[in-house]
């Protein structure tokens, strides 16, 4: 696999310097390093994937403050939050959850919620066929943090960069859900219960993932964490192609439309809000209305086709179909820049 | 293999929750989680070991003002000593590292020192062969949050419950140094430089372990992160067996005995400093003593038989060869009750 390029922004300036150590560090291990034969998917992916029978690893921090807000979220929810993050990874190349690892590191202040939080943990590893196989606990000296490894298994992993001009761009799911209930606390407001679930227990598309790779509609995916357009920005980048959204096409949550309707602040949260943890994949142009019935009866959810790949680079957008498509910005949520 | 028994303290009454959850949920999903039948070795054990060819996966959290202040370390050292750390653990299992995946979190201002931080880490890695799988960066809202998920391989995994009765405990190279860069941070002064390099830039065990176990040396295997008297007696609770050390055999770090030579000072960071990152290991009768000039000519190290296992439970130690066995504290150093 070739080198991935990253779209803008500054979290991704930090992971693309992580890819550049990278690279020097393959040029002197070149001769000598057992590892680099056995790495199937290196960095720059929702996966590593390590040769043998198909290991797929990722690994997601959860940082307090940053990336929720204890007075938002009761502890089992952080714990369910943080694992269904780490195992959407998993359902972004298509892998079956084998295995969580856990780090935790927690203030003092937080001693008593501890069990609670794991148990949030344990649920959603439960949930998805994923056991514990380690971690790692300490103290911290202020915020919440936990880390989450996501091992899984997988024959041929889906990256982030097979899309080719000409394919179908899809979304699983409804949008904006969970950015609808972050935008409500920080206005001081109680979120819908619709938006609160949105962003408390979100449901990574882990079976969904296989279903739609083992018909073969997966040529490129990316699950949904950084917003519509960060994340297709990722898939248009890494692939190398144009990817034009249809923007009247996009499933919005109805939870981010809001008790107006109001579809242009909802399309707002859907593309530029993260954490929906629903997929976005690229397949055959056909993919999306062939499976559309089918997915929607197996697993009680929208298929949605929400663009095409072109020739071209960048993320573009039109408002209708025979709109002229401009470029739509890619930022996205960012862990780095923006805080809970 | 069994469930295994964890010494006593705050931080290891949370692991062992981790592993109590885990029970229940392996009982839920013993009949459809394809994840259990992928586990060879699971939680409690250095690493945990999934199927297929030996994949050995392990994950260590480095917290600034818990495991290190940044007045104490430059940046390639905090991510040096991070990274050898999570490789330890390889070490331990007597694996052959593959790669690593980084979560990093940074406050603000610690960005202009993000890259020579990564610097340290990429050089630990590829000192030992590991290659970048990926990773995870944030904001941190206060401390610098550094995880490291070692990845391995491993035919066969040695683990901490495999000591018998009738074993020579043995440990590798000379213990304590790091603990005296701390005391020494602690009270104020500068560390020697030798003690500095202890905590700074600690040397995981890995090439030693695997040779170790080619020569049938390891029944059982630990890293040394809690101190001799904390890890000896996680590898006596795992193997339902009595170690007894023999405390004057215990190899003091040059560095941990101080300018007046002070053996029992030395001792005492011996036995409940942490993070020399050294083997304990069990194996039989005659390993060290058979090994230990083939293991310097190799290694340019100690070997060092420190004790025995016996029939029985917990943690002894004799000052002299016949003296009487007492039971020695266990509680090592606490990343959740100790601070930095």
């Amino acid at each position: 696999m070739g080198r991935i390029r990253l779209g803008p922004g500054a979290e991704f300036d930090l992971i693309r310097s992580l890819l550049e150590h990278d690279a020097s560090l393959r040029e002197r291990l070149e001769t000598h390093a057992p590892g680099v034969d056995s790495v199937l998917v290196g960095p720059g992916d929702d996966c590593a994937v390590v040769h043998g029978p198909g290991i797929a690893l990722s690994v997601d921090l959860s940082i307090e403050d940053v990336h929720f807000r204890r007075d938002w979220l009761e502890p089992p929810e952080i714990g369910w939050r943080a694992t269904a993050a780490a195992l959407s990874d998993l359902a972004a190349v298509a892998a079956e959850p084998v295995g969580i690892l856990v780090s935790l590191a927690l203030p003092r202040s937080v001693d008593a919620d501890a069990e609670a939080l794991m148990t949030g943990v344990s649920e959603a590893a439960a949930t998805y066929g994923a056991v514990l196989l380690g971690g790692d606990v300490s103290r911290s000296p202020g915020p919440v943090v936990i880390d989450i490894v996501a091992v899984g298994r997988v024959g041929a992993p889906i990256t982030r960069s097979g899309v080719r001009p000409g394919d179908a761009i899809c979304v699983t799911g409804r949008l904006g859900g969970a950015a609808a209930a972050v935008a409500a606390w920080k206005r001081g407001t109680e979120p819908s219960t619709e938006a609160r679930t949105a962003f408390a227990r979100p449901r990574p598309r882990l079976a969904e993932a296989r279903w739609l790779a083992e018909r073969g509609a997966l040529h490129g995916a990316i699950d949904l964490s950084d917003g519509l357009a960060g994340d297709a920005g990722h898939l248009a980048s890494a692939s190398n192609v144009r990817i034009l959204l249809d923007l009247a096409a996009v499933p919005v949550h109805p939870a981010a439309l809001g008790p107006d309707a109001d579809r242009d602040a909802g399309l707002a949260l859907a593309l530029g809000g993260g954490e929906d943890y629903e997929l976005c994949f690229a397949g055959p142009a056909d993919t999306c209305a062939a499976l559309t019935d089918a997915f929607r009866e197996r697993f009680g959810a929208d298929l949605t086709r929400v663009g095409e790949a072109v020739p071209g680079e960048g993320l573009y957008a039109r408002e209708r179909p025979d709109a002229e498509p401009r470029p739509l910005r890619t930022g996205g949520y960012s862990h780095i820049d923006g805080q809970a």
